[in-house]
């Protein structure tokens, strides 16, 4: 997806948001917001929003000299998603389609953002997603790689939500590979994250070498971009690797929930709508 | 009322949203918000943000060319407040209290401001105004600067707006002056606007000399400022006056809605709420 004019001040206030997560030095946080409205100018419009991303959170983390301001509560959220765990494995185990089910938990899963400026309710979303309907249901088509796969790449989006992200992996019954981001950006599950959330005991866990909040090819290192291009399938989670990702050449399932009105607009569906939308599906 | 941090991303999107009511032209509205960006830096934090609102618009109507982008919409609103007008005056002729009426249906037309991205009903505006609780509520005091009272200065908002300011105006039974800016900024009123309002009926209308979305005394010019020292009350409409206003020495009584998070924080209220809260007040 490219840059849209409404995302650049929309750069601004995630700048001041994970400023904010960082510090409350107010000097710092105005030497943030200079910084960044300064780069307004040399955004590249056709890049995608995560590249502008990649950039800005570096520029907090040089200027905060903090590194993982999410960290406490990437911990909480992933607690709170194994909390529960068991009450999902339940439903999925006594429901008539456990796939379905599952990627329902993964896209409720997702409501786990703090790139974005919502706050949210997990165990509400949870129940919620269990009866919405899709905007974009690409479903069949899912089923339909999913059965002729051998091995699927599951690139994976916050922390908490990667929880939510094993219970889908379960269900596949595939050799998975599950990617994080190379360093901590925003929420986004890292490596510690994907383990503390168990996914090492169902998936083998990589980095995608990209330290954007979301992935993009260009910035990713060659062991991704092998797994990338040989994988039978690819199941995309979230907003920042759907704007990364939504213009490739193979084929990628992306599961979301929209909490963007550009990023909505940009799929043709509304805000707060859930997705499973395929592209370059044969 | 001081810049906050919040008001930075703000300028942007109020940059963004004048410059589209301008002109289609994405490299323009780049480069409007390339350039507001790059101000960041410079922006005081001290000075209140209409200040700073001053130099975004003048540089959208430098890089658009387009002078007034809300004259259509700003001739609209008179005639759709125009229209209301007749039904304001019956219920005001049978209130019990007519004053505190028109201070209601003037506050309604508070809602009409593009500065804000709040979409409005102006009817359905001016029909909860008449049962809904204030949140600052300095009436008797009010009452009592207004018996004393031979001149009042009374601080224009918006275009629309000033038709529900004729209404209370006409209801104060003073000599008013109304102050317009100096030139069209957002949709704030201008002289042709306060006319075309019917304004020029029932008070003397003037310029502050102040071309930002707000009142601020060093660019205001001599003759509002010899007036507004002089005047025995003086009441001031909307956001962008009182965020100017809010720290000067006189009596000043506030009408507004408040439509920001921000200004809600500043005024210790919450969005939504309506305020009558006079300042300095003997």
């Amino acid at each position: 997806m490219k840059t849209y004019l409404d995302c650049l001040p929309c750069f601004m206030q995630q700048a001041l948001r994970a400023g904010r997560m960082a510090t409350n030095d107010e000097k710092k946080l105005k030497e943030i917001l200079s910084s960044v409205g300064a780069m307004i100018k040399d955004i590249p419009m056709q890049n995608t929003p995560p590249e502008t991303g990649d950039a800005i959170y570096k520029k907090v983390r040089e200027i905060t000299g903090v590194n993982d301001p999410y960290k406490e509560i990437k911990k909480q959220n992933i607690a709170e998603a194994i909390a529960l765990y068991p009450e999902m494995k339940k439903i999925i185990d006594s429901s008539d389609d456990k796939i379905l089910t599952a990627i329902r938990f993964a896209i409720a899963g997702n409501v786990i953002d703090f790139g974005v400026n919502k706050e949210f309710d997990i165990e509400q979303e949870v129940k919620n997603n269990l009866e919405k309907d899709f905007a974009i249901f690409d479903y069949d088509k899912f089923l339909e790689e999913l059965e002729k796969a051998n091995t699927v790449l599951y690139i994976g989006d916050n922390a908490g939500e990667s929880v939510f992200d094993k219970i889908l992996i379960e269900e596949l019954g595939k050799q998975v590979t599950f990617v994080v981001r190379d360093i901590p950006v925003i929420n986004d599950a890292t490596i510690d994250d994907a383990i503390a959330s168990g996914l090492d005991s169902v998936s083998e866990i990589i980095s995608s070498g990209c330290t954007a909040p979301g992935t993009i090819l260009n910035l990713c290192n060659d062991d991704f971009l092998k797994r990338f291009n040989n994988a039978d399938m690819v199941i995309s989670k979230g907003q920042g690797n759907y704007e990364g990702l939504s213009n490739v050449s193979r084929s990628v399932f992306f599961l979301l929930k929209v909490k963007c009105p550009i990023i909505a607009n940009d799929i043709n569906v509304k805000e707060n709508d859930i997705v499973l939308k395929g592209i370059n599906i044969k």
